[in-house]
């Protein structure tokens, strides 16, 4: 059983912890549309699989499928690791599935946000995106999880918290029309601290994505340890996220976190641009309501978009010369987790990488 | 996680419990199909409702359900019931669900029939019935209990065990020419023996409802406990279940079970013979492939089909004079359970009744 709990985390004293925090078990969402990923999603279940295999060395996975792609699925994944039915509209897991959060008394719950599919009629990548929203509340009641409703769009890509009070976010993606137009700032930023039980968000200007998620952050910078933050950067002033990354940067140096801390930045190479082929534009269905995928798109290729987990850490590689000064600059940010190095093309290609098409559940914890 | 286990449980020594063992939790699917239920399912659903929650009272229920009717299944059902997207050609959990068998250490797996609409293209009742055939392997995935494929066409309706070694079914519907037409009656009995770890199997000979599962036994007879059984009976000769009880209860008094027992027979009296009306039948859908449903259709109303739980029997009821003295009848054999009554014609219209729509997933047992 899976209750719909009135009141906030704030109020009742549960906490969204860090992605770095002990996980329970990895959430994934299987990639099937063939308007999003070419070849009938065939390379891309294939990069899932590689995901789902290198986090499932470090802790439990769990892949939600729509029925029709079930017994494929159960295929292609490794034995060990669970396939449940959870329907979607794409696979993103990151974005439409839940936040968890935790007490000191060892419970668990979920918050469930709204989701419109990254912008709504606005600006927004997919339509519709009822597969998505339901996401949250298909997974409270798999995990028999309680749950907070949040009327607020978020995804979870769009955030990240060190655990310990803070958020970090964007400005160009909280504050889009597309997602709560309705909201000032303060509002959203109240929102946050009910439904997180966080005491201070620090806004970061933009991301690299506008035409996407609209600058999620999980492209740009993400929390290490409290204090601590991984950052996307390029010494190359004529890099296309150079300017961005360098008004983040100016940002975070002068801002510190809920408990006073002055921000440690360390830098991570960024891979040369990326940009989506004719072959691979070309292996794309063409729907209405689905973004288009054009030669030439720029694709948001960051390290940054790597996923934490028990003690390891999961990176997408490009081909690029800086996949091994990304390695082992993230190496050497987390001397106890191994790191391990997966192809990010194919995820890219979509929208996202390794971060993207990850959820963490984490263990419950007693005080 | 789910292993597919080579093997099979009688190899392995597990056994499958009776449904009057110590139960988990109970396992239902959500009725919607408008070809089978009359006025969009809504009856039937409000009858799933009255089911999922007299059972609630003596153990946890988990509802499978599409992601179409996954809010409104969510909505109509008691929270404290739980509801997971598990899709399905339709809502007969007994007869597609997996049969769960257990050890003497606590170890739970379970067997996945494979599953044809009660007949397949020969005098099946749906087309196609994927969605139900792929209902116990991602039930084993839910739950993360290991699955025994056996490669035998079965339905849970077409059986009853003791748990001590005795299986009881009907020659009608395990013989029929839609199920294993290349197997031989000694080699069906040796899969169910190889499956479900019983050592004598009690064929009596025809059920109720031939047109519809070809006789199921869950209409006619059931075990209570080892060695004694409930038993469908109208002392009135011109019932047109007469004759098929008359020639079923012969076998049964010169059968011993597989401990050496001769069974004791308790008769639980039929209601009188029930029948689709015009505007019930009018009400359904008209779609290729689903059984047609016409007004003057016998339906196979029968106390029998009752579910046993956790210290409580949920029983159908039928607007009939026998209501009362069959439950009084039912209340005897099972002193320690509350018998509780359920309006039974809605299942009814569907073709079964409240065994057919659970499934019992046994509690974990150690000796």
């Amino acid at each position: 059983m899976s209750k719909s709990i009135d009141g906030t985390p704030l109020t009742d004293e549960f906490r969204m912890p860090g992605e770095f925090e002990p996980h329970k078990q990895t959430w994934m969402l299987w990639p099937q549309r063939p308007d999003n990923w070419r070849l009938g999603a065939k390379p891309a279940q294939r990069s899932w699989v590689e995901v789902a295999t290198a986090i499932s060395q470090f802790e439990p996975v769990v892949v939600g499928v729509d029925h029709d792609q079930f017994d494929n699925a159960r295929h292609r994944l490794p034995q060990h690791i669970r396939v449940v039915e959870l329907s979607s509209n794409d696979a993103w897991m990151r974005d439409c599935g839940p936040s968890f959060v935790v007490n000191d008394e060892g419970e668990l719950r979920l918050v469930d946000w709204d989701f419109n599919g990254w912008g709504g009629l606005h600006d927004g990548l997919e339509f519709p995106w009822d597969r998505d929203d339901a996401v949250p509340r298909k997974v409270a009641e798999i995990e028999s999880v309680d749950r907070y409703k949040a009327p607020l769009v978020m995804e979870g890509g769009s955030f990240h918290v060190d655990g310990e009070g803070t958020l970090l976010t964007t400005e160009e993606c909280l504050l889009s029309p597309g997602r709560n137009p309705d909201l000032s700032k303060g509002e959203i930023e109240q929102h946050l601290k009910d439904y997180l039980n966080v005491e201070k968000v620090i806004w970061l200007a933009r991301g690299i994505d506008p035409e996407e998620t609209n600058g999620h952050i999980d492209d740009v910078a993400c929390f290490v340890r409290p204090g601590v933050l991984a950052f996307a950067w390029s010494d190359d002033r004529d890099h296309p996220y150079y300017d961005i990354q360098a008004e983040n940067l100016a940002i975070l140096l002068r801002q510190t976190d809920a408990r006073g801390r002055a921000l440690e930045v360390s830098k991570v190479p960024l891979p040369a641009p990326v940009v989506r082929t004719a072959e691979e534009a070309d292996d794309v269905d063409h729907v209405e309501g689905t973004i288009p995928r054009q030669a030439g798109d720029a694709l948001p290729a960051s390290y940054i978009n790597f996923y934490i987990c028990n003690g390891g850490v999961v990176k997408p590689s490009f081909d690029d010369p800086m996949d091994e000064p990304a390695r082992d600059a993230i190496q050497r940010l987390f001397p106890d987790r191994r790191v391990a190095c997966v192809a990010g093309r194919e995820i890219l290609l979509g929208g996202g990488n390794v971060h993207c098409i990850t959820q963490h559940q984490p263990r419950r914890s007693y005080r």
